[in-house]
């Protein structure tokens, strides 16, 4: 990576794991000369500050993006219709506006509407994150071999693309160009849908009154803890999600509920031949992600 | 630990990665004087004779168990009922029968009508397991600060409950003693349950023709691949696990499927606020879960 400055100023909306990530890769590369931040929270805005990850921290939408030549939208995403209102009127000509957001159909519909002519809207979602969550939950390796997907809507400036590209290789990710509806499909079923059934499994177990919690914690190493990870993933984060993916989403748990009836079934009817052949089949799987270098 | 003979003929029934386990971990440490090993298939035995985990192999169940003061059965559970009743005859008075299934009423029913007077059924359930399998995937640490229940039948004898209470103590475990039906309430909610929605999600996954393979397997890190571990775990071990604890495991399904369908209600009707607060609920078990050192 060359320390190379690739942008004068830039805002970031929302300063949590993922903006919060950029902003000390960023300042670790040096590849802006100024970062602003806004954040809904005082308190947000207080921690980022005191962590050094910005030049400057602003409460006020308008003013934390005016000037700048890159603006990234960091906020759950349910916010982000809102924030484009407000930052529109603001931007610069010839601006670049991206997110990081888990859902990008939603993402054009809500902000391009609000963006002047003139300014380029470049959707990306960087396929990384923890179950932490916060200011102090970033740190600039987080994007480091992993994927970074970014939708361009028609008509999208080829030189923007570029940019946001080219940052998201400095940031050490593999960069992947597809349709916003296409990869809405794609991530309902690799990542959403596993949120959905972890989160829910999460709470199931959490409501049986027939153990003591304390014997759900002790033998959790069993398999329980295996979903536990992704089911502390940031709340407001993943409501908004499954909100704006609400089609995608549906339709792949329609699809996981129908063949969870039919396991049922082979359990209730003791029928071994189904159920071994499918832990055969999913056991395969595992292979190929191992082959793939993706566990 | 010390390096103490604890029993002079062990008999391995079946070895496979908790079998294989244990065998390690008697010769580490000196525990057994001999050790024999039985499979059904003659691959598996000489595998496990170049590994050096006994001395000697038997492809006769009688055989295998003569003479021996303690027999752990470690193949597939569906399969103990046979298996008893081919060793039944050949236990040596005072024997201790023990096994490493993850079921418990099933073993006791399967299992004791065949023992002769005077030999002791001590059911035992090692909670550490890794997805591989076979007498390769062994080590003698497996057990190492894990759990094991112990779960003796009315009448069960002091003195053979405490030698398998000790074998797993110098194993490396903290041995938990309960009753089998509560056992299998606790693991159906905390280990059968989890795996059985990870094998649904991965068969579904898998079946999915609107992405390609590839896709899928590439943004797999996005919380698929999760689950892919548990799912790759022993076809056969777990077909016998759902089949021989089908009760408890049909009632945490029949409550994990009513919560699910909530919450696809609640994604379809935009009920935001439901979704933040069962998000918000399951990232506080993760917290228990951490300070309880369970992850």
């Amino acid at each position: 990576m060359t320390d190379e400055i690739m942008f004068e100023r830039v805002a970031l909306i929302g300063i949590g794991l993922i903006n919060s990530s950029i902003a000390r890769l960023m300042k670790r590369d040096g590849l802006a000369r100024e970062i602003v931040i806004y954040s809904r929270r005082q308190s947000t805005l207080d921690k980022a500050m005191q962590l050094g990850l910005a030049e400057r921290a602003e409460s006020d939408l308008g003013a934390a993006v005016e000037a700048a030549d890159l603006v990234v939208l960091g906020a759950p995403v349910g916010a982000n219709a809102a924030i484009a209102e407000a930052i529109g009127p603001h931007l610069k000509p010839g601006a670049i506006v991206s997110d990081v957001g888990s859902v990008k159909s939603a993402v054009i519909r809500d902000v391009a509407p609000h963006l002047p002519a003139g300014v380029h809207l470049v959707p990306a979602h960087p396929v990384a994150g923890t179950e932490f969550s916060g200011p102090e939950a970033g740190f600039a390796e987080l994007f480091e071999n992993h994927w970074c997907i970014l939708t361009p809507p028609e008509g999208c400036d080829a030189a923007a693309l570029e940019k946001i590209a080219e940052f998201w290789r400095r940031a050490g990710s593999t960069v992947d160009i597809m349709d916003a509806a296409h990869h809405d499909k794609v991530l309902a079923i690799t990542s959403h849908l596993p949120h959905l059934i972890a989160y829910n499994i999460v709470g199931t177990v959490a409501d049986i009154e027939l153990v003591t919690d304390r014997e759900v914690v002790k033998y959790a190493a069993g398999g329980f803890s295996d979903f536990t990870r992704i089911a502390a993933s940031d709340p407001e984060m993943w409501r908004d999600v499954f909100l704006n993916n609400q089609e995608a989403v549906l339709e792949m748990l329609g699809r996981f509920t129908e063949d969870l009836a039919a396991l049922q079934r082979a359990i209730r009817w003791g029928d071994g031949e189904a159920l071994e052949e499918l832990f055969t089949r999913t056991r395969a799987i595992r292979r190929d992600l191992i082959e793939a270098k993706q566990v």
